[in-house]
């Protein structure tokens, strides 16, 4: 054999730094808002919701924070990742283009999510948190934040979007089996879940309101603490772990990638694998394309309106500009759960705004096309979100061949599909359509949050 | 970070050949006898059902087979699998016994299933073959042909027992996303199937009956092979890929394990990590226990015996000196859906008769308590066939701390657990028991078989 499909970095190898981008952006980010002052946000305002190192980071200005000891030996459960050429992809779609990714569906919950959820359920165990909540829509946040609390030995509570709890039964078994509770959110357990619920007792839940839920649960106890999945700063350095050994592992390649892809819900994979690449463009002069992937049917990088908007439904969490449709946007119902969110990480949005990042937008369709085409070449079944990157990957292939001209395409195969098969099945049978959302729906949800521009 | 969790080999350290323990065994396998003439099987009697490389495998008494360069590259896709310590569940158990793991989850299909897989179709390729039958019970091997056959573009056709085809549709789902056919048996398809349904139209199926038919269909067929995932000499040796990496991953490390540990269904995976470790006990004068770990409630290696019968329900495979239960045993509906078989492999039975191999049985209740406390401190969640393994491996944990002797313990995680979690939920809310099989039970089913003897 003369050729390499993974490059494998050695335990020993593994990054022991994040990367903080908030240290190299040329535009810093306008800063969160408390949400009934509108003013800007202290420490001690967060204090009841994150534990004191997790506010740190999140207002850090330090390019790099060291990663503790006990997170990476945690995270050599299944860390470094392996690098993968994607031979056989290439071979398919007939290209010059040479395509990598990263698999980060290698860790116990099958996706990047531990990454976070691992350094989380750390620092608050460290400062002697015992319980923490979250919400989780499709699964994928509550199950790695499960598998963190039972390595850490804290109680998780995760609030799950209703109609996710009742189509993805496996997911609430995966959060059990590590020991977690998962609970169908809107539920009676909070004030938030009450009013939903006697506004309308069948309602299906939805990320917004499940994050009110949590914060509300997490704001009311001193033991008790919240944790989310994407969004924040913190959450997002958490995730630099993925580019970071990327690039370790391309200068064991003669290859070195022209294009950075990843699917795009709140930004914590996007960022992850993306971060350090940019960081070559601003301090390294390299000229790599960051494209991040989001569905046509949630557009909000595409389509939606950078100011100032709440992370959920009800309004507990601070004011955060960003790229958002509104807070009150309700996303089709596409496969991609982890994509369905109407807003986007504040540093993300900075950089889309400043344009050091590409926006693109794909249709169901064509997710899951790619996602067959790839599983029927290099085995591994993708996630419903991983498929929008793949989505994009083929139209970069597609590209440099018609140009005639090679290029590297680095992807970020976020998770693996093996709780998503219903979802083939649907596609594989003809019974998936896309979905359109008209100028008119995105200016009514954005008229919604005009007093708060 | 001093310890090193996961020991990798890169993809050139890959073994290039097969083991063929036929060549070292003291004592040679009794032959396989034609099912109608009860006369020995030439390789003509073999011509209608497996390609011809693949039957000269079987018959093969060369110790090396090289494995074709093709073949090696597709195993890259997932290979070679990483061997890990399992310093966390060591601690959990609070013994002496050092603990490390194949995990052969990192396959497409998600256990060892794809190493044979992936050897038959391309051999089958090689011949001309356009489709190939199989069976599957839990879908574990039908999903890993699938997975082949998408590779080397063959159309796979999969009987798969009726009721775990009602009850696990996501493995269907996975099958058809690799572009493989699935069908409910028993089926309209084959005279077998009509037979059964004749008699029982409401027949939940059985792996024997699934084998009847998917023979039936290939040998009618000149266009069409069968393919088979267990049992037979050619599997069994493909999967010794698995030991020999192990071997070749102990020697970057200061330890050799004193005892080699696998689930047992038919053999394969079992096989796969041992043979190439009792070829250091018979070749290398080294004393490795090497234990087979099957339920109590399909106690074919420490209850059954060894003797003539049938591969399948209806009798259209050849006759296999082999411990037995008796073709006609039905097993309890223990959630190890691959490790409800009434029999075992030709050479690992000579191998238990001559007792250079140990058995073990493990209750159904202490199987999932070692799947959950292994999952909540390693992260990965085990197949319930591996936490047969799994349960074994803390009875010899324990075993060595009530010694107070250190010792190394080798064992296969066989697969991954992702479509077995609602047999976990059932576990974490009581709702799972034990089977016993009584005495009269097995005598009842080995004397419907005396005349096979």
């Amino acid at each position: 054999m003369t050729k390499t499909r993974k490059i494998f970095l050695s335990e020993k190898e593994m990054p022991t730094q994040w990367y903080n981008i908030q240290a190299d952006m040329p535009n810093k980010m306008m800063p969160p808002l408390h949400p009934g002052t509108r003013q800007p946000l202290g420490p001690d305002d967060l204090a009841p919701l994150f534990p004191m190192e997790l506010i740190k980071q999140e207002m850090a200005t330090d390019t790099w924070i060291d990663i503790p000891e006990e997170v990476l030996d945690v995270y050599t459960l299944y860390r470094p990742s392996p690098l993968i050429r994607a031979y056989n992809f290439e071979k398919l779609l007939d290209t010059p283009a040479k395509i990598y990714y990263k698999n980060e569906g290698v860790s116990p919950a099958g996706s990047h999510k531990p990454n976070t959820a691992i350094a989380q359920a750390y620092y608050n165990k460290k400062e002697g948190v015992k319980y923490i909540t979250t919400e989780t829509g499709a699964g994928q946040w509550g199950s790695a934040l499960s598998f963190a609390g039972s390595i850490f030995d804290i109680d998780i509570k995760v609030f799950m979007v209703k109609v996710s709890y009742e189509q993805k039964p496996y997911r609430k078994f995966m959060i059990n089996t590590w020991g977690g509770d998962v609970v169908p959110s809107p539920s009676e357990l909070t004030e938030s879940g009450r009013q939903i619920l006697a506004a309308n007792p069948d309602s299906p839940g939805s990320l917004g309101i499940a994050i009110s839920e949590a914060v509300e649960m997490a704001a009311k106890d001193p033991n008790t603490k919240y944790s989310l999945g994407s969004v924040l700063n913190h959450v997002l350095m958490h995730q630099t772990i993925i580019g970071l050994e990327s690039l370790k592992q391309f200068e064991k390649t003669d290859d070195f990638p022209d294009v950075v892809i990843g699917p795009f819900g709140g930004g914590s994979n996007f960022a992850g694998i993306s971060f350090p690449f940019i960081r070559e463009n601003l301090v390294n002069g390299k000229n790599i394309r960051c494209v991040a992937v989001e569905p046509h049917s949630c557009p909000k990088l595409t389509k939606g309106q950078f100011q100032y908007d709440f992370g959920d439904t009800v309004g507990h969490t601070p004011l955060i500009a960003m790229f958002t449709l509104g807070h009150n946007f309700v996303p089709a119902q596409i496969h991609a759960g982890g994509l369905r969110y109407h807003g986007a990480g504040a540093i993300v949005s900075q950089l889309l705004k400043d344009k050091l990042i590409e926006a693109a937008a794909v249709e169901q369709l064509e997710t899951f096309d790619a996602g067959v085409k790839f599983a029927r070449t290099e085995g591994i079944i993708p996630a419903p979100e991983t498929c929008h990157a793949i989505a994009q990957v083929v139209k970069e292939a597609e590209m440099a061949k018609k140009e005639g001209k090679s290029k590297t395409i680095l992807f970020n195969f976020s998770g693996h599909g093996h709780f998503d098969l219903a979802s083939y099945d649907k596609y594989l049978t003809g019974q998936l359509t896309n979905f359109s959302v008209s100028e008119e729906e995105i200016k009514k949800s954005l008229d919604e949050i005009a007093s708060l521009r």
